[in-house]
């Protein structure tokens, strides 16, 4: 599959995947125009996502099947805690509660980033791939415009950084290179998984949801 | 805690707990009155779940501190394929497809269950006990008024059997004996978040859930 | 493949697995002049290692790629309980202590067990079956001579037994279905680890080994 | 326990822990006496070692039981990068094959790492405490006299510098925080543990080791 087995995952997603890179959420980050309260629930939920993004990242570590993987893996942990201890100085400036409970849909998908390391390496590194990149291209698309205009910038700048690019194509490599193929089915299905769950969880923090 | 701290989480979460053991669903399953359409749906959702419990059991076994907690667990796997084995008659003889995608309710949940064993073993041996004990009691409130009634029988006997009620007494003695000093602040939330992803799955496959 | 990928690691282990189905401790065993003290070191080192080996299938449990295969790894829990009774009567009349610390080469090799789980199912399967069908072969070797004869006759019986070899055998099928086109390096690497550690094993129970 | 958990352990393995920091293979690599050989065969054997340790702390950050404890056993992940690639840079200008085959017991020590996991969170920080205090003080015992005269400086530099010193106290303080009324009995059995593979891997690789 010379399109290499990243690609192919992108383009068989490609209506939803659209969705979310033109979500609103993000679209209102970018632009300033966000609800401060949609903001703040979006600073706590995705920490806790973050948190367990984190323990999924270090689990994928330990699965990796060379020392090379290991290595590209593992060199995406430093930039994390970057990222968690901005959302704490921001959390700490807005008295944002970062232990509350999170909403349901933030919990599904934190813990199915756990749930899939059982389906095996080929499949977490999916998951890998669709969470990161979708992070990547949904703030990508809002970064020429929020410069310098967004009071979020600085989380929109994390994720659409060249060194975070730099990840997220490395990450892509590593996928391609252990399934060179093409996706196997239970890829498609967990990639689709992340897609859902990504949008589920914009729409939730955009809008709120009890349990 | 004299009153042993299987018992104090349920004191603790009885307000919701009423919720579950008289859920409309369950009410409904109970009398025979349930929408086919409705059972059809809950078997593929809870076969689906089941799946991933019996996943969610194996992990558990390899936690236990103790070898012969390690047997109490250990034993609560053959049911489960006695279990299985039901489910797949069932959907056999209703045209089902047991493959199909979770809703987004069941898979969030069914990960959770996966993901609460990175919080330790007596985290997890309270989530295990919360989801059988929530099967037990919802089950059993049902069970004299649906024998010979009820279409759903099989199901119903199956989660309200003295069998049954005697492997979730063994599962509190094992959590009591885990935890002797009554339960955690972790395991108190792991055991909320058990009884409203129980109370939102049922909702869920009562009524029907899009992603 | 047509000779099936089971079959394939045992041809290319035909030297070192002679080793084992005539090791001198097993052959002691099946014609009753082991020395007494050395049965007892391995009851309590074997023990050790089958608590061990219980949390290895168990966490295979998890892994297992479809529900099929999770059956048939499951319906290996309920006789290792029988296994581990057996252990523990014997141990009980003979007055030997199970929970003493194990020697080097069982805390290593059981240990090597669980590692072998992070390099994925299809190794894992692969250590299964190694590890199982090394005593099926062993303990078979000596059936005919030890009957009514070996006062470790209980033991050997269990390892020997035709229902043991249904359950190796359904291993080797997973084994064949999981990867169909033969042992990949990783495969033949685990598999030889088992073998030298099994043999390494045998010897340090029949001579005995300090840390 | 005033005197904090992590030292408790420390001063019951006082006796082995001295025979840690005066092994004849550390003294030798301190005044550059070392066979070469010996020294060829450790790295080999510790650079598998590190990349299973890698992998081991890496599983921990999954297991931590607050965000600000993953912090702490995160940031030991990038000063293991700069230690691999130590490794393949001496072993290339060695022309030392970092694929080979473990020894067996540093295969079973590596694979004890992974395994005390099961054990649950405290053992498994127990047992981080252990494998990085015993290579910081018996690394830092030759430090002084090794300095501008071992040929070995770069690795003896490594585990003897206050980075990693500071890490090092970091682990003693998250053990002391986790368990703060001293070590269970399941601690000091995998401390040890680990006190014993310890000294064993190391007279393994002075005078080499078959299977």
């Amino acid at each position: 599959m010379s399109a290499g087995t990243a690609r192919a995952l992108l383009a068989r997603s490609a209506p939803l995947w659209h969705r979310l890179t033109t979500h609103p959420f993000i679209a209102a980050a970018g632009d300033g125009t966000l609800d401060p309260a949609a903001f703040d629930r979006w600073l706590v939920e995705d920490y806790a996502f973050v948190i367990g993004f984190r323990r999924f990242l270090a689990a994928l570590v330990t699965l990796a099947q060379d020392p090379r993987a290991a290595d590209v893996l593992a060199a995406g942990l430093a930039p994390l805690q970057t990222e968690l201890d901005l959302f704490r100085r921001q959390a700490a400036s807005r008295r944002l509660d970062l232990s509350a409970e999170p909403q349901p849909t933030t919990l599904g998908y934190m813990s199915y980033l756990h749930a899939c390391l059982a389906d095996g390496y080929p499949v977490a590194v999916t998951v890998l791939y669709g969470a990161e990149k979708a992070y990547y291209d949904a703030w990508a698309a809002v970064r020429a415009s929020a410069r310098g205009r967004s009071p979020y910038w600085s989380f929109i700048d994390n994720w659409s950084s060249d060194a975070f690019a730099g990840w997220v194509a490395a990450v892509a490599r590593l996928l391609d290179a252990t399934v060179p193929g093409g996706p196997t089915e239970s890829m498609c299905r967990a990639f689709d998984r992340v897609v859902r769950f990504e949008l589920r969880f914009w729409d939730a923090v955009h809008h709120g949801e009890a349990w």
